[in-house]
Protein backbone atom coordinates (compact mmCIF):
# COMPACT_ATOMS: atom_id res chain seq x y z
CA UNK A 1 0.00 0.00 0.00
CA UNK A 2 1.24 3.44 -0.66
CA UNK A 3 1.90 5.63 1.52
CA UNK A 4 1.47 10.05 1.29
CA UNK A 5 3.34 12.88 1.52
CA UNK A 6 2.50 16.27 3.75
CA UNK A 7 4.08 19.40 2.81
CA UNK A 8 4.19 21.20 6.30
CA UNK A 9 4.56 24.85 6.91
CA UNK A 10 6.44 25.30 10.35
CA UNK A 11 5.34 28.81 11.07
CA UNK A 12 8.51 31.33 11.67
CA UNK A 13 10.41 29.21 14.35
CA UNK A 14 8.83 28.39 17.66
CA UNK A 15 6.70 25.50 17.84
CA UNK A 16 4.10 27.77 19.46
CA UNK A 17 3.33 29.33 15.92
CA UNK A 18 2.73 26.21 14.61
CA UNK A 19 -0.92 25.16 13.52
CA UNK A 20 -2.27 22.09 15.49
CA UNK A 21 -3.31 21.04 11.85
CA UNK A 22 0.82 20.91 10.57
CA UNK A 23 1.83 19.07 14.76
CA UNK A 24 -0.66 16.65 14.14
CA UNK A 25 0.34 15.79 10.73
CA UNK A 26 4.06 15.68 11.40
CA UNK A 27 3.08 13.58 14.53
CA UNK A 28 1.21 10.77 12.41
CA UNK A 29 4.64 10.88 10.08
CA UNK A 30 6.83 7.99 9.66
CA UNK A 31 9.38 9.84 8.49
CA UNK A 32 10.68 13.83 8.24
CA UNK A 33 12.39 15.64 5.64
CA UNK A 34 13.47 19.00 5.60
CA UNK A 35 17.02 21.57 5.67
CA UNK A 36 18.64 21.03 8.71
CA UNK A 37 17.81 24.22 10.14
CA UNK A 38 14.18 23.67 10.32
CA UNK A 39 13.89 19.98 11.24
CA UNK A 40 15.85 21.72 14.67
CA UNK A 41 13.48 23.69 15.04
CA UNK A 42 10.80 20.80 15.82
CA UNK A 43 12.85 18.37 17.50
CA UNK A 44 10.47 18.06 20.39
CA UNK A 45 7.50 16.91 18.33
CA UNK A 46 9.46 14.83 16.22
CA UNK A 47 10.90 12.48 18.56
CA UNK A 48 11.68 8.91 18.04
CA UNK A 49 10.99 9.04 14.23
CA UNK A 50 13.50 8.98 11.23
CA UNK A 51 14.71 12.09 10.41
CA UNK A 52 16.20 13.03 6.94
CA UNK A 53 18.44 16.16 7.18
CA UNK A 54 19.39 17.84 3.77
CA UNK A 55 21.20 20.41 2.69
CA UNK A 56 20.10 24.04 0.66
CA UNK A 57 19.83 23.31 -2.56
CA UNK A 58 19.26 19.61 -3.20
CA UNK A 59 15.78 20.44 -3.33
CA UNK A 60 14.45 17.88 -6.47
CA UNK A 61 16.40 15.00 -4.60
CA UNK A 62 14.52 15.62 -1.18
CA UNK A 63 11.26 15.39 -3.23
CA UNK A 64 11.78 12.53 -5.38
CA UNK A 65 13.10 11.24 -2.20
CA UNK A 66 9.53 11.89 -0.09
CA UNK A 67 8.13 9.71 -3.67
CA UNK A 68 10.29 6.82 -3.02
CA UNK A 69 9.98 6.65 0.79
CA UNK A 70 5.80 7.27 0.18
CA UNK A 71 5.90 4.26 -2.26
CA UNK A 72 7.57 1.95 -0.04
CA UNK A 73 4.46 2.78 2.32
CA UNK A 74 5.84 5.70 4.45
CA UNK A 75 4.00 8.80 5.45
CA UNK A 76 6.60 11.71 4.87
CA UNK A 77 6.49 15.11 6.44
CA UNK A 78 8.68 17.34 3.82
CA UNK A 79 9.16 20.61 6.73
CA UNK A 80 9.46 23.93 5.11
CA UNK A 81 9.79 27.35 7.73
CA UNK A 82 7.09 29.60 7.44
CA UNK A 83 4.58 28.40 4.81
CA UNK A 84 4.57 25.29 3.00
CA UNK A 85 3.59 27.67 -0.56
CA UNK A 86 5.15 31.10 -0.35
CA UNK A 87 9.12 30.28 -1.44
CA UNK A 88 8.25 26.94 0.11
CA UNK A 89 8.58 23.21 -1.00
CA UNK A 90 4.89 22.78 -2.13
CA UNK A 91 5.16 23.76 -5.76
CA UNK A 92 8.57 22.04 -6.53
CA UNK A 93 6.98 18.81 -4.98
CA UNK A 94 3.38 19.00 -6.65
CA UNK A 95 5.03 19.49 -9.82
CA UNK A 96 7.34 16.04 -9.29
CA UNK A 97 5.10 14.13 -8.00
CA UNK A 98 2.85 14.98 -10.48
CA UNK A 99 5.10 14.47 -13.09
CA UNK A 100 5.78 10.77 -11.10
CA UNK A 101 2.21 10.14 -11.59
CA UNK A 102 2.13 10.46 -7.55
CA UNK A 103 -0.72 11.93 -6.29
CA UNK A 104 -1.33 11.71 -2.39
CA UNK A 105 -0.02 14.83 -1.70
CA UNK A 106 -1.32 17.02 0.90
CA UNK A 107 -0.20 21.16 1.35
CA UNK A 108 -0.64 21.88 4.75
CA UNK A 109 -0.06 25.94 5.31
CA UNK A 110 1.53 27.66 8.27
CA UNK A 111 2.19 31.16 9.29
CA UNK A 112 4.85 33.38 6.99
CA UNK A 113 7.15 35.86 7.89
CA UNK A 114 5.15 38.71 5.77
CA UNK A 115 2.75 38.10 8.77
CA UNK A 116 4.92 37.02 11.65
CA UNK A 117 7.00 40.00 11.05
CA UNK A 118 4.13 42.47 10.92
CA UNK A 119 2.55 40.95 14.30
CA UNK A 120 5.86 42.09 15.78
CA UNK A 121 6.09 45.58 14.62
CA UNK A 122 2.46 46.30 15.08
CA UNK A 123 -0.31 46.32 11.61
CA UNK A 124 2.35 47.12 8.14
CA UNK A 125 -0.06 44.33 6.30
CA UNK A 126 -3.02 45.84 7.70
CA UNK A 127 -4.02 46.68 3.85
CA UNK A 128 -3.17 45.37 0.53
CA UNK A 129 -0.04 44.19 0.14
CA UNK A 130 3.10 42.06 -1.53
CA UNK A 131 5.44 39.81 -0.99
CA UNK A 132 8.92 39.88 -3.41
CA UNK A 133 11.40 38.16 -2.80
CA UNK A 134 15.44 40.02 -2.88
CA UNK A 135 16.84 36.39 -4.20
CA UNK A 136 18.12 36.64 -7.91
CA UNK A 137 19.19 32.82 -7.33
CA UNK A 138 16.12 31.53 -9.65
CA UNK A 139 14.74 35.16 -10.69
CA UNK A 140 16.71 37.74 -13.01
CA UNK A 141 17.34 40.70 -10.83
CA UNK A 142 15.85 43.17 -13.83
CA UNK A 143 12.22 41.07 -13.20
CA UNK A 144 12.65 41.76 -9.43
CA UNK A 145 13.48 45.59 -9.97
CA UNK A 146 10.46 46.04 -12.04
CA UNK A 147 8.17 44.39 -9.38
CA UNK A 148 9.83 46.54 -6.90
CA UNK A 149 9.06 49.80 -9.27
CA UNK A 150 5.45 48.50 -10.27
CA UNK A 151 4.94 47.93 -6.56
CA UNK A 152 5.82 51.01 -4.88
CA UNK A 153 3.74 52.90 -7.91
CA UNK A 154 0.49 50.50 -6.95
CA UNK A 155 1.06 52.48 -3.25
CA UNK A 156 1.17 48.50 -1.80
CA UNK A 157 3.25 47.94 1.53
CA UNK A 158 5.71 45.98 0.26
CA UNK A 159 7.19 42.67 2.49
CA UNK A 160 10.90 41.70 0.97
CA UNK A 161 12.06 38.16 1.78
CA UNK A 162 15.74 37.37 0.98
CA UNK A 163 17.16 40.57 1.64
CA UNK A 164 20.70 39.25 1.91
CA UNK A 165 22.49 35.71 2.05
CA UNK A 166 25.94 34.78 2.46
CA UNK A 167 26.68 34.91 -0.61
CA UNK A 168 24.90 37.92 -1.39
CA UNK A 169 24.88 41.36 0.37
CA UNK A 170 24.01 44.85 -1.24
CA UNK A 171 20.62 43.55 -2.73
CA UNK A 172 18.68 45.48 -0.12
CA UNK A 173 20.36 48.64 -0.61
CA UNK A 174 20.13 48.52 -4.21
CA UNK A 175 16.40 47.55 -3.93
CA UNK A 176 16.33 50.88 -1.56
CA UNK A 177 17.68 52.80 -3.93
CA UNK A 178 14.89 51.58 -6.94
CA UNK A 179 12.19 52.09 -4.46
CA UNK A 180 14.09 55.80 -3.97
CA UNK A 181 13.46 56.92 -7.25
CA UNK A 182 9.42 56.28 -6.51
CA UNK A 183 8.75 57.24 -2.84
CA UNK A 184 9.51 59.24 -0.24
CA UNK A 185 12.75 58.85 1.87
CA UNK A 186 10.76 59.64 4.89
CA UNK A 187 8.75 56.78 4.51
CA UNK A 188 8.00 54.54 7.46
CA UNK A 189 9.08 51.44 7.54
CA UNK A 190 10.30 48.31 9.57
CA UNK A 191 12.25 45.14 9.56
CA UNK A 192 12.49 41.80 11.71
CA UNK A 193 14.68 39.34 12.74
CA UNK A 194 15.31 36.00 14.04
CA UNK A 195 11.21 36.34 14.41
CA UNK A 196 9.81 33.69 17.04
CA UNK A 197 13.74 32.39 17.51
CA UNK A 198 15.97 33.53 19.87
CA UNK A 199 17.43 37.29 19.76
CA UNK A 200 14.16 38.06 17.96
CA UNK A 201 13.81 41.75 17.23
CA UNK A 202 12.00 44.37 15.13
CA UNK A 203 12.80 47.67 14.49
CA UNK A 204 11.07 51.04 13.16
CA UNK A 205 13.11 53.10 10.48
CA UNK A 206 12.78 54.95 7.22
CA UNK A 207 12.94 54.59 3.84
CA UNK A 208 16.41 56.16 3.79
CA UNK A 209 17.92 54.34 6.80
CA UNK A 210 16.42 50.93 5.43
CA UNK A 211 19.75 51.15 2.84
CA UNK A 212 22.33 51.38 5.12
CA UNK A 213 20.84 48.55 7.52
CA UNK A 214 23.02 45.42 8.24
CA UNK A 215 20.56 42.75 6.81
CA UNK A 216 20.83 39.18 6.87
CA UNK A 217 19.13 35.36 5.99
CA UNK A 218 16.88 36.48 8.86
CA UNK A 219 15.62 39.53 8.12
CA UNK A 220 12.29 40.92 6.98
CA UNK A 221 11.39 43.95 5.53
CA UNK A 222 8.61 46.15 5.54
CA UNK A 223 8.27 49.20 3.26
CA UNK A 224 5.19 50.84 4.70
CA UNK A 225 2.57 52.75 1.91
CA UNK A 226 1.54 55.85 1.40
CA UNK A 227 -1.19 56.01 4.45
CA UNK A 228 1.38 53.77 6.75
CA UNK A 229 1.92 55.60 9.91
CA UNK A 230 4.06 55.56 12.93
CA UNK A 231 1.98 55.80 16.31
CA UNK A 232 2.71 54.58 20.23
CA UNK A 233 5.85 52.99 18.64
CA UNK A 234 4.06 50.46 16.20
CA UNK A 235 3.78 50.33 12.60
CA UNK A 236 0.26 51.03 11.64
CA UNK A 237 -1.17 51.20 7.66
CA UNK A 238 -5.18 51.83 8.38
CA UNK A 239 -7.57 49.61 6.59
CA UNK A 240 -8.97 52.44 4.22
CA UNK A 241 -8.27 55.14 2.99
CA UNK A 242 -11.20 57.65 3.25
CA UNK A 243 -10.95 57.78 6.88
CA UNK A 244 -7.64 59.47 6.77
CA UNK B 1 -3.78 46.74 38.08
CA UNK B 2 -3.93 47.24 34.12
CA UNK B 3 -4.95 44.10 32.07
CA UNK B 4 -3.89 43.70 28.32
CA UNK B 5 -5.60 43.37 25.11
CA UNK B 6 -4.64 40.25 22.93
CA UNK B 7 -5.27 40.64 18.76
CA UNK B 8 -5.33 37.49 17.91
CA UNK B 9 -5.95 35.60 14.33
CA UNK B 10 -7.66 32.60 14.74
CA UNK B 11 -6.87 31.82 11.21
CA UNK B 12 -9.65 30.17 8.37
CA UNK B 13 -12.06 28.37 10.24
CA UNK B 14 -11.30 25.21 11.72
CA UNK B 15 -9.52 25.88 15.56
CA UNK B 16 -6.91 22.99 13.98
CA UNK B 17 -5.54 25.94 11.88
CA UNK B 18 -5.27 27.87 14.30
CA UNK B 19 -1.62 28.53 16.12
CA UNK B 20 -1.01 27.17 19.64
CA UNK B 21 0.00 30.61 20.35
CA UNK B 22 -3.56 31.53 19.44
CA UNK B 23 -5.01 29.17 21.54
CA UNK B 24 -2.93 29.89 24.60
CA UNK B 25 -3.85 33.31 24.55
CA UNK B 26 -7.67 32.98 24.17
CA UNK B 27 -7.39 30.39 27.29
CA UNK B 28 -5.47 32.98 29.16
CA UNK B 29 -8.21 35.80 28.64
CA UNK B 30 -11.13 36.66 31.03
CA UNK B 31 -13.27 38.33 27.89
CA UNK B 32 -13.82 37.63 24.19
CA UNK B 33 -14.52 39.94 21.90
CA UNK B 34 -15.73 39.51 18.03
CA UNK B 35 -17.88 39.60 14.99
CA UNK B 36 -20.59 36.43 15.70
CA UNK B 37 -19.52 34.44 12.87
CA UNK B 38 -15.90 34.09 14.11
CA UNK B 39 -16.78 34.04 17.91
CA UNK B 40 -19.18 30.73 17.11
CA UNK B 41 -15.64 29.24 15.07
CA UNK B 42 -13.73 29.32 18.42
CA UNK B 43 -16.73 28.35 21.00
CA UNK B 44 -15.03 25.57 22.31
CA UNK B 45 -11.93 27.00 23.37
CA UNK B 46 -14.08 29.54 24.75
CA UNK B 47 -16.09 28.15 27.32
CA UNK B 48 -16.87 29.68 30.57
CA UNK B 49 -15.73 32.84 29.10
CA UNK B 50 -17.55 35.99 28.92
CA UNK B 51 -18.11 36.61 24.86
CA UNK B 52 -19.06 40.14 23.66
CA UNK B 53 -20.41 39.39 20.13
CA UNK B 54 -20.51 42.60 17.84
CA UNK B 55 -21.91 43.36 14.68
CA UNK B 56 -19.81 44.22 11.60
CA UNK B 57 -19.07 47.62 11.11
CA UNK B 58 -18.87 48.38 15.17
CA UNK B 59 -14.76 48.43 14.54
CA UNK B 60 -14.38 51.43 16.48
CA UNK B 61 -16.57 50.58 19.37
CA UNK B 62 -15.32 47.54 19.92
CA UNK B 63 -11.62 48.84 20.29
CA UNK B 64 -12.82 51.39 22.72
CA UNK B 65 -14.49 48.17 24.72
CA UNK B 66 -11.52 46.28 24.47
CA UNK B 67 -9.60 49.54 26.29
CA UNK B 68 -12.00 50.14 29.20
CA UNK B 69 -12.62 46.38 30.08
CA UNK B 70 -8.34 45.51 30.26
CA UNK B 71 -8.35 48.98 32.49
CA UNK B 72 -10.70 47.33 34.53
CA UNK B 73 -7.84 45.14 34.59
CA UNK B 74 -9.04 41.93 32.12
CA UNK B 75 -7.68 40.18 30.06
CA UNK B 76 -9.18 41.09 26.80
CA UNK B 77 -9.06 39.28 23.09
CA UNK B 78 -10.13 40.61 20.21
CA UNK B 79 -10.63 38.45 17.71
CA UNK B 80 -10.49 38.16 13.67
CA UNK B 81 -11.16 35.54 11.28
CA UNK B 82 -7.60 34.76 9.37
CA UNK B 83 -4.25 36.80 10.12
CA UNK B 84 -4.77 39.81 12.60
CA UNK B 85 -2.83 41.99 10.50
CA UNK B 86 -4.26 41.21 7.21
CA UNK B 87 -7.83 43.49 6.73
CA UNK B 88 -7.84 42.72 10.40
CA UNK B 89 -8.36 44.50 14.00
CA UNK B 90 -4.39 44.94 14.37
CA UNK B 91 -4.22 48.49 12.98
CA UNK B 92 -7.86 49.96 14.15
CA UNK B 93 -6.62 48.60 17.94
CA UNK B 94 -3.01 49.90 17.72
CA UNK B 95 -3.99 53.56 16.20
CA UNK B 96 -6.93 54.04 19.03
CA UNK B 97 -4.86 52.24 21.73
CA UNK B 98 -2.29 54.31 21.17
CA UNK B 99 -4.58 57.56 20.67
CA UNK B 100 -5.93 56.95 24.55
CA UNK B 101 -1.90 56.07 25.65
CA UNK B 102 -3.01 52.77 26.69
CA UNK B 103 0.07 50.38 25.47
CA UNK B 104 -0.33 46.80 26.58
CA UNK B 105 -1.44 45.20 23.36
CA UNK B 106 0.10 41.99 22.03
CA UNK B 107 -0.69 40.94 17.85
CA UNK B 108 -0.95 37.25 17.31
CA UNK B 109 -0.91 36.27 13.64
CA UNK B 110 -2.67 33.51 12.40
CA UNK B 111 -3.06 32.06 8.88
CA UNK B 112 -4.78 34.10 6.58
CA UNK B 113 -7.06 32.85 3.15
CA UNK B 114 -3.79 33.45 1.07
CA UNK B 115 -2.20 30.90 2.43
CA UNK B 116 -4.81 28.31 3.44
CA UNK B 117 -7.04 28.93 0.15
CA UNK B 118 -3.08 28.11 -2.03
CA UNK B 119 -2.77 24.97 0.03
CA UNK B 120 -6.03 23.71 -1.31
CA UNK B 121 -5.39 24.49 -4.89
CA UNK B 122 -2.11 23.16 -4.59
CA UNK B 123 0.86 25.94 -4.91
CA UNK B 124 -0.23 29.33 -6.62
CA UNK B 125 1.42 31.39 -4.26
CA UNK B 126 4.65 29.71 -4.63
CA UNK B 127 6.48 32.72 -5.61
CA UNK B 128 6.08 36.97 -5.21
CA UNK B 129 2.38 37.56 -4.71
CA UNK B 130 0.07 40.73 -3.79
CA UNK B 131 -3.23 40.64 -2.08
CA UNK B 132 -5.79 43.23 -2.65
CA UNK B 133 -9.19 43.79 -1.61
CA UNK B 134 -12.09 44.44 -3.67
CA UNK B 135 -14.41 45.90 -1.14
CA UNK B 136 -14.39 49.84 -1.94
CA UNK B 137 -16.37 50.69 0.67
CA UNK B 138 -13.02 52.32 2.64
CA UNK B 139 -11.11 52.05 -0.58
CA UNK B 140 -11.95 54.29 -4.16
CA UNK B 141 -12.57 51.91 -7.09
CA UNK B 142 -10.04 54.01 -9.19
CA UNK B 143 -6.96 53.33 -6.67
CA UNK B 144 -8.13 49.04 -6.68
CA UNK B 145 -8.15 49.22 -10.57
CA UNK B 146 -4.69 50.70 -10.36
CA UNK B 147 -3.47 48.01 -8.08
CA UNK B 148 -4.76 45.19 -10.29
CA UNK B 149 -3.05 46.68 -13.59
CA UNK B 150 0.11 47.04 -11.86
CA UNK B 151 -0.24 44.10 -9.99
CA UNK B 152 -0.92 42.46 -13.37
CA UNK B 153 1.93 44.37 -15.28
CA UNK B 154 4.51 43.20 -12.92
CA UNK B 155 3.76 39.68 -13.01
CA UNK B 156 2.82 39.01 -9.93
CA UNK B 157 0.42 35.91 -8.57
CA UNK B 158 -2.78 38.08 -7.28
CA UNK B 159 -4.87 36.99 -4.22
CA UNK B 160 -7.78 38.92 -4.44
CA UNK B 161 -9.94 39.23 -0.59
CA UNK B 162 -13.63 40.33 -0.87
CA UNK B 163 -14.74 39.36 -4.10
CA UNK B 164 -18.22 40.04 -3.45
CA UNK B 165 -20.76 41.12 -0.35
CA UNK B 166 -24.28 40.61 0.18
CA UNK B 167 -24.30 44.58 -0.78
CA UNK B 168 -21.97 44.22 -3.34
CA UNK B 169 -21.65 41.76 -6.51
CA UNK B 170 -20.28 41.97 -9.99
CA UNK B 171 -16.79 43.74 -8.46
CA UNK B 172 -15.23 40.33 -9.51
CA UNK B 173 -16.86 40.49 -12.95
CA UNK B 174 -15.31 44.64 -12.90
CA UNK B 175 -11.66 42.97 -11.88
CA UNK B 176 -11.17 40.47 -13.74
CA UNK B 177 -11.97 42.81 -16.86
CA UNK B 178 -9.61 45.36 -15.76
CA UNK B 179 -7.09 42.63 -15.74
CA UNK B 180 -7.82 41.02 -19.10
CA UNK B 181 -6.72 44.27 -21.07
CA UNK B 182 -3.16 42.73 -19.38
CA UNK B 183 -3.65 39.05 -19.40
CA UNK B 184 -4.60 36.39 -21.48
CA UNK B 185 -7.75 34.58 -20.98
CA UNK B 186 -6.60 31.73 -20.86
CA UNK B 187 -4.09 32.24 -17.59
CA UNK B 188 -4.27 29.73 -14.87
CA UNK B 189 -6.46 30.95 -12.12
CA UNK B 190 -9.03 29.43 -8.83
CA UNK B 191 -10.76 29.78 -6.82
CA UNK B 192 -11.99 28.65 -3.30
CA UNK B 193 -15.25 28.74 -0.96
CA UNK B 194 -15.36 28.48 2.65
CA UNK B 195 -11.98 27.31 3.36
CA UNK B 196 -11.48 25.10 6.37
CA UNK B 197 -15.53 25.29 7.18
CA UNK B 198 -18.62 22.95 6.52
CA UNK B 199 -18.52 23.21 2.25
CA UNK B 200 -14.91 24.36 1.46
CA UNK B 201 -14.24 23.76 -2.31
CA UNK B 202 -11.61 24.65 -4.59
CA UNK B 203 -12.03 25.06 -7.85
CA UNK B 204 -9.02 25.63 -10.38
CA UNK B 205 -10.33 27.83 -13.68
CA UNK B 206 -8.87 30.56 -16.35
CA UNK B 207 -8.99 34.51 -16.15
CA UNK B 208 -12.03 33.87 -18.56
CA UNK B 209 -14.04 31.57 -16.78
CA UNK B 210 -13.47 33.56 -13.15
CA UNK B 211 -15.46 36.60 -14.77
CA UNK B 212 -18.88 34.54 -14.43
CA UNK B 213 -18.10 32.37 -11.64
CA UNK B 214 -20.67 32.67 -8.66
CA UNK B 215 -18.62 34.50 -5.91
CA UNK B 216 -19.65 35.28 -2.30
CA UNK B 217 -18.60 36.45 0.68
CA UNK B 218 -16.54 33.40 1.55
CA UNK B 219 -14.52 33.50 -1.45
CA UNK B 220 -11.17 34.08 -2.18
CA UNK B 221 -9.72 34.10 -5.71
CA UNK B 222 -5.83 33.50 -7.11
CA UNK B 223 -4.97 34.85 -10.60
CA UNK B 224 -1.95 32.83 -11.55
CA UNK B 225 1.32 34.93 -13.25
CA UNK B 226 2.89 33.95 -16.57
CA UNK B 227 4.97 30.90 -14.77
CA UNK B 228 1.71 29.39 -13.34
CA UNK B 229 0.70 25.87 -14.31
CA UNK B 230 -1.82 23.09 -14.00
CA UNK B 231 -0.77 19.52 -13.38
CA UNK B 232 -2.27 16.80 -11.73
CA UNK B 233 -4.86 19.08 -10.73
CA UNK B 234 -3.13 21.41 -8.63
CA UNK B 235 -3.02 25.22 -9.21
CA UNK B 236 1.01 25.83 -9.35
CA UNK B 237 3.49 28.96 -9.73
CA UNK B 238 7.30 27.66 -9.37
CA UNK B 239 9.61 29.03 -7.29
CA UNK B 240 11.82 30.20 -9.94
CA UNK B 241 11.68 31.21 -13.65
CA UNK B 242 15.39 29.69 -15.42
CA UNK B 243 14.18 26.50 -14.63
CA UNK B 244 11.60 26.97 -16.91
Amino acid sequence: MSGKIYVIGIGPGDTKMMTQEAADALRSSDVIIGYKVYTDLIRDICKGKDIIESGMREETDRCERCISLAREGKTVALVCSGDAGVYGMASPMLEIASRSGFSDVEVICGVTAALSGSAMLGAPVGHDFCVISLSDLLTPWDLIEKRLKLAAEADLCIVLYNPASRTRSGHLKKACEVMLTKLPPNLPCGYTKNIARSGSTAQICTLKELCSIDADMTTTVFIGNSATIIRGGWLITPRGYKTK
